[in-house]
């Protein structure tokens, strides 16, 4: 019998943020792949998920480099679905760990992808989100009534952000660190600098939440970097 | 000592889908708070965490009725926050279950900042959004590398929608009950027919995936639909 492959979301810090159908996949892997962009690197992911992990179970990091070469990118994708479809072939369970959900803005995603392509069972557990648990944890609400949310990875192209901010929606800015003095600048303009949180590495051990312009404009943000876009003053700023 | 409220989003409907900090607060909970529309109403949201709930623990039913008459639903909540806090000053641990995610369209926002007004401890524990779920149970990516991802419950104002479809952003519709002709119309317009996929009722035991129009313009779609609205064909449509 062939194996499957399962992709887990594993939030974005807290390992008690872990759902409990996320805890038994992990608990009943033959191998967990943790992805990261260097071998020497740490694996966030797997830091997260260390508790729940079985001594029988093998551990293995999975390289994805951050290039933009869209082509070298694919080749190494594809030597990685290649590589976890060789490990189905022999019947293993083999789980993905991905920060986050795995269906929003995750590498995970070519991989279920390729996986699924090549004929195999493929099953996603979802997660809970960077912003999710932001606004759990500050008590801060994302979107109330009929308001629209928009989730925004930052590029130089705003336009979309600019029109949510137009109809008074809701906005969470990912990826800030990509273009943060563009950002800096749409607060500034549409005077947003009451209505805004930055909360960089939510739930890991650096976590920091800034209030403050400066964090976006002289200081670069971190590289896990999520803002929080109200369309009112977030109340108990600090 | 005072007690505290506790937030707790249980996700669409899986019980597995509950994060391992939802599942201990509930376990820790002297009263456990259901809220449901109507007092014979079954409370959706208490039925997925049911096999969680030890013996001693208090349920007890809230109603939040669906009445578009502001004042006597402000008067409602006003009314179950001071019926909390009460209990807060007993120094009883209240658990409140929010269907999906509580910071999102959810009526916990509204007692959550009550309750903090009134100068009690509130913490809120993330949930899976129905959307999330969704997306992983149907392996279908929500958003990707840069594109921006618009959360929009449907009213009869869809130019944030139609801007998202324009700039060629990912969209998921909520609420979609509301005003499903429009949204109908929209998809049409835009040449959308084979690019979206309505899931109702996720993850309960009555949930139904559509991908026919009809369902949106002949057959009314249920309370709980979710609307996920891509801006390429989805692959392996039925």
């Amino acid at each position: 019998m062939k194996g499957s492959l399962i992709g887990i979301g594993v939030g974005p810090g807290d390992p008690e943020l872990l759902t409990i159908k996320a805890v038994r996949a992990i608990e009943a892997a033959d191998i967990i792949i943790a992805p990261c962009s260097r071998q020497q690197e740490e694996s966030i992911a797997l830091n997260i998920v260390t508790t729940y992990i079985k001594e029988a179970t093998e551990l293995r990091k999975m390289i994805f480099p951050m290039i933009s070469c869209k082509e070298t990118l694919q080749q190494h994708w594809q030597r990685n679905a290649e590589e976890i479809a060789l490990e189905l072939e022999k019947g293993r369970t083999v789980v993905f760990l991905t920060l986050g959900d795995p269906m929003l803005y995750s590498t995970y995603i070519y991989i279920n992808r390729l996986v699924r392509s090549y004929g195999h069972e493929v099953r996603t557990v979802p997660g809970i989100t960077s912003f999710g648990a932001i606004a759990s944890h500050l008590n801060l609400p994302l979107a109330e009534g009929d308001k629209p949310l928009l989730i925004f990875p930052m590029t130089e192209d705003t336009d979309l952000l600019e029109a949510a901010i137009a109809k008074g929606a809701e906005a969470v800015v990912m990826k800030v660190s990509q273009a943060p003095l563009r950002l800096a600048e749409i607060i500034e303009e549409n005077q947003l600098q009451n209505n805004y949180v930055m909360v960089s590495k939510c739930g890991q051990n650096q976590e920091s939440i800034s209030y403050s312009l400066l964090d976006l404009k002289e200081n670069k943000p971190p590289y896990l970097s999520t803002v929080i876009l109200k369309s009112k003053p977030i109340e108990g700023r600090e």
